[in-house]
């Protein structure tokens, strides 16, 4: 089994590697909100085998459980061994199976959660792919970091405390995961003294993509595939 | 021109875009230390047209002048001035250019230094790669972020007390540039509580790729694609 990374939209930066796996695959398996396409499925819309088998895993509603309720975890935990029983079974009965992820499948990615209840039952492979933040800092035109510069990856899911300490320690910032909470990363940055800085990545790598300045955009809600960041200003010889 | 990221070291992890970029360039520049064949070059060593342009542009030898004394900058300075001229003038007189770099071009990657003199007087197209963090995590079959977990990127050339005060505020740590100042990094991680927990990894997806507890390492001295890191341990449904 493979859990291939697509990277962050466009066909085009996939890997040569996960394009090859992509194209071969007879089963291919995929996270997905009820009701929804999935991102990760759309990308390779047009690379299936004519004969392929897919498997969407859709997600469960959870929307009426609050995150921090332990219902939540459990509801979540029980699909994530559901869906690693089933493809766990179609490899060992001797089935090639593959699982699409958005960027880099380690990095903040959903197939984790697979890749833990799947290790030591079928040998499963990792192919790394390009992250969201690379393509969302290579469309602002300005590299990330420089020199020494410390980088910060930090989600808009955190506290504000939480995100204005990681801020205050770094030189560049990446934010993901803003969703619904873009004014409190607009509160942390401002207490952080970086909002001058600030960019605004929506959709990096995809037909809809957008750059703005954090400042200059008025909108209180953004896409789930967005990033807020800030270059870092180190040594340049 | 495109500076085109060729990935962590495996040929089958550059982009499809940069398989096509590389294949079809009619001049292809990339950096090398005097004397040395160049890691950007070796990756594409088989995939270059046969009636390639090659462009070295070779580091000046700066042993002998500190790193913290001004005629060190001014020497890469001249140097980076120097090599973007050349490269404009081709482009100037309509020719394909291509600069080759390790992992992605705007993560601390050297492409950035010619980027910043080149732009304004030449178009230049930048193609995101998989970094080599990307790589050394994957190589360690494990994920490197979890849910909320805080990432620090640090460079190993980092005075002590910084190193430490970036690993105490994170979740996970990657540490860059390890080469002779792995003792540095041991100590901090020491200070940290990290010590257990992280991991080396040398080479990440090149043909001598190793990977061990740093705690089993008993080596003073590493190559210079050699990546610490610290995983993350955050919430798992
Ligand atoms: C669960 S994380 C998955 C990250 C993914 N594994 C990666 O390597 O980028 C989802 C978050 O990644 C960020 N993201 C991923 N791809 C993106 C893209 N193409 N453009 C903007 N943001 C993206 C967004 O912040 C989104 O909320
Ligand atoms: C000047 S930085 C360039 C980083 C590069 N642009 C990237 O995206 O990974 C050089 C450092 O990157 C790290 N590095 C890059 N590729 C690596 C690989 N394949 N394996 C291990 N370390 C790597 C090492 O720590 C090295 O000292």
């Amino acid at each position: 089994m493979h859990g291939v990374g697509l990277g962050p939209g466009d066909p085009d930066l996939m890997s040569v590697r996960a394009d090859r796996l992509v194209r071969g695959a007879r089963n291919v398996a995929f996270f997905r909100k009820a009701g929804r396409a999935g991102r990760a499925r759309a990308i390779v819309a047009d690379m299936l085998r004519p004969d392929v088998a897919e498997i969407a895993m859709e997600y469960p509603v959870t929307t009426e459980i609050p995150l921090d309720d332990p219902r939540y975890n459990a509801c979540l935990s029980a699909f994530y061994a559901d869906a690693a029983d089933r493809l766990a079974a179609l490899a060992q009965a001797g089935e090639d199976v593959i699982v699409l992820c958005e960027g880099d499948p380690f990095f903040y990615g959903s197939f984790m959660h697979l890749h833990v209840r799947l290790t030591g039952r079928v040998p499963v492979a990792t192919v790394p792919a390009i992250t969201g933040m690379s393509a969302a800092w290579t469309a602002t035109g300005q590299p990330i970091t420089w020199g020494d510069d410390v980088l910060c990856v930090l989600m808009a899911t955190l506290p504000e405390d939480d995100l204005v300490r990681g801020m205050d320690g770094a030189d560049a910032v990446v934010v993901m995961k803003i969703g619904r909470n873009l004014d409190r990363v607009r509160r942390a940055l401002d207490r952080a003294g970086m909002t001058d800085r600030a960019w605004l990545v929506q959709c990096a790598a995809m037909p809809e993509q957008s750059v703005t300045r954090l400042a200059d955009f008025d909108g209180r809600t953004v896409p789930y595939f967005s990033i807020v960041l800030v270059h870092g200003r180190g040594r340049r010889p």
